[in-house]
């Protein structure tokens, strides 16, 4: 594909469009009865049950096109609904997309958006099985639904979690709230004075971060692998704090989480220092990370100790003894929805 | 309610949005084992497929929130989404519905909105298991994936057609087509005069197609319980002759279409009348009629011929003999998407 070449979406027309970009689209899983050209598709799950989630981005409230490359924001898209059905405990089989676009995006522009959305459909072994294309009166709009299919009654729910589970994480958490801070900053010096190109070398960890998010299908297979079923599971999209919550709320139960555990790449403690800004806020208010949070009961604390990529950060309590986090002072502090209460009990 | 109520969806926030909004929501599947409220629904369809579609309707490509209620925009939104399932002789089960919206909306508009979603649930046994709420930059934007449920292998897609075939259609075509027209013009006259109250009176068929359509889930019931599986099915949501042609083209066959045989109301004949347009047009290219279209084996005539709702408007031959309309004074013309050629072959 040349840089310079620009098909107008009209000169395809709706079906020729369509058809332009699902023609390379692979279909992998045997469960694939019909995918995309009909009025629906056709998926055969016997003997599994199906889990469903669905998720609308939208230009300029979720994403910015100015540092936002087409090819990993159709990768994000995927990624970020496939990690919902993880948070469930379940395996992401399907995906259907539909996008809404003004006339300013070009064939070539959407090609590209679709790249993004293949790779992440081959490397987490999903199919895309159907959609919508139609136009927006502005900006791009994409609505993902994932579908994922899970053994009888074993998938996993915000509700579950019980007094002295331990709080587990995946992963390393705030890293895509600094990528984020440091690609807005970067984005107001190049408005200021384009001459300047954009400082990001070094940086690529938490660049990759915030434009480029896994979702957590290796920890659930290997917690599936270890036999160990969570009590309780979430992934976090808003920042820990207000998943936790989520979970102590839907579980009627409250928590203890301790600050010295919560895991943080150097990287983002480096640039939460050039921010002025606390690397515990980052992760407990900063969202999409896409990390994994669960509870488990403490007699499977030995099955996990020797994952790196899990941490224990807390344990549940009774619900009247509400939400805290221990700061590493040694200070009590309530946990709110955005971060935590300095002066709260 | 009251009229003048306007609760800023920012008093409620997002999480206390999605609550006010799911509060009623009334789960009537078996299969439903978890709804709205976790990272994904799970779904029990044990021992049969699941169909799944989904579409995206945008404010002001889509519908006109001048002249269509909001209640009828979130029946219609559900409606046509179950429609694809019906299109595939499947029974719909659950929705998702995404929804993004601007600040222009009130709490009270949305309610409206889900009350029309929530009328359309019901009627069809359908279960709303999931969504996502957020910001638009312009204008209100709606994502639906239905799904639903059929015996193992006994969907019907487009590609099934044989030569000989009877081509059937059900319900009446064109007035959904026409009802546009009325609320367009109606528009016209109150935007030039908005003293003049619309003249919708005695148009209540052609108004209520366009506003809100019904999907025959009764026809595919219908259609199974007189043990007739047809070869093919679509439903009519561009026209007759462009979902014919979608048929043609992936049976890779040909037809007959007899213009006296297709189903046309006599409000939709008055109406066309009155606009100077030809109601055979407004059939084959007017839309969102959503009646279904399918192909049968001429044997199971029998079967049908007392069901009002069931019209055979023609038959299917070779693909070599291309795609035509026997006109109503003996003329030969061949079908395009958009209606007919009048002077090819």
């Amino acid at each position: 594909m040349e840089d310079n070449q620009r098909t107008e979406i009209a000169e395809l027309g709706e079906f020729g469009l369509i058809d332009h970009l699902t023609q390379n689209n692979e279909i992998t899983q045997a469960g694939t009865l019909l995918s995309v050209g009909d009025d629906a598709a056709v998926i055969d799950q016997f003997g599994k049950q199906t889990v469903i989630s669905t998720d609308m981005l939208v230009e300029g409230v979720h994403f910015d096109l100015m540092y936002t490359p087409l090819k990993h924001l159709g990768y994000k898209a995927v990624a970020v609904n496939l990690s919902d059905i993880c948070a469930m405990f379940a395996t992401p089989t399907h995906i259907l997309l539909s996008i809404g676009i003004s006339n300013r995006f070009s064939v070539e522009a959407l090609d590209e958006f679709y790249e993004g959305v293949y790779a992440a459909c081959a490397k987490y072994n999903v199919d895309l099985v159907g959609g919508d294309t139609t136009t927006s009166q502005k900006g791009f709009i994409i609505s993902i639904t994932a579908v994922g299919e899970v053994s009888p009654n074993e998938f996993v729910t915000r509700s579950g979690a019980k007094n002295n589970d331990l709080i587990c994480v995946s992963g390393e958490l705030g890293g895509a709230y600094m990528g984020l801070q440091l690609l807005e900053r970067e984005k107001r010096v190049y408005l200021e004075n384009p001459g300047v190109q954009p400082t990001l070398e070094n940086r690529a960890y938490i660049v990759g971060r915030i434009l480029k998010p896994e979702p957590r299908a290796d920890i659930v297979s290997w917690l599936q692998e270890q036999g160990i079923k969570p009590t309780s599971m979430i992934d976090i999209s808003d920042g820990l704090s207000s998943e936790l919550l989520h979970i102590c709320k839907q579980s009627n139960v409250g928590c203890i989480l301790h600050e010295e555990k919560i895991p943080i790449h150097d990287e983002t403690r480096e640039m939460a220092f050039e921010f002025q800004i606390d690397p515990t806020m980052c992760a407990l208010s900063g969202g999409e990370d896409y990390e994994l949070l669960f509870t488990m009961p403490p007699q499977d604390y030995e099955k996990i100790v020797l994952n790196e990529q899990i941490s224990v950060i807390g344990y549940v309590t009774e619900a009247a003894e509400g939400a805290h986090m221990l700061s590493k002072g040694g200070n009590k502090h309530k946990l709110i929805a955005q971060g935590w209460n300095a002066f709260g009990q």
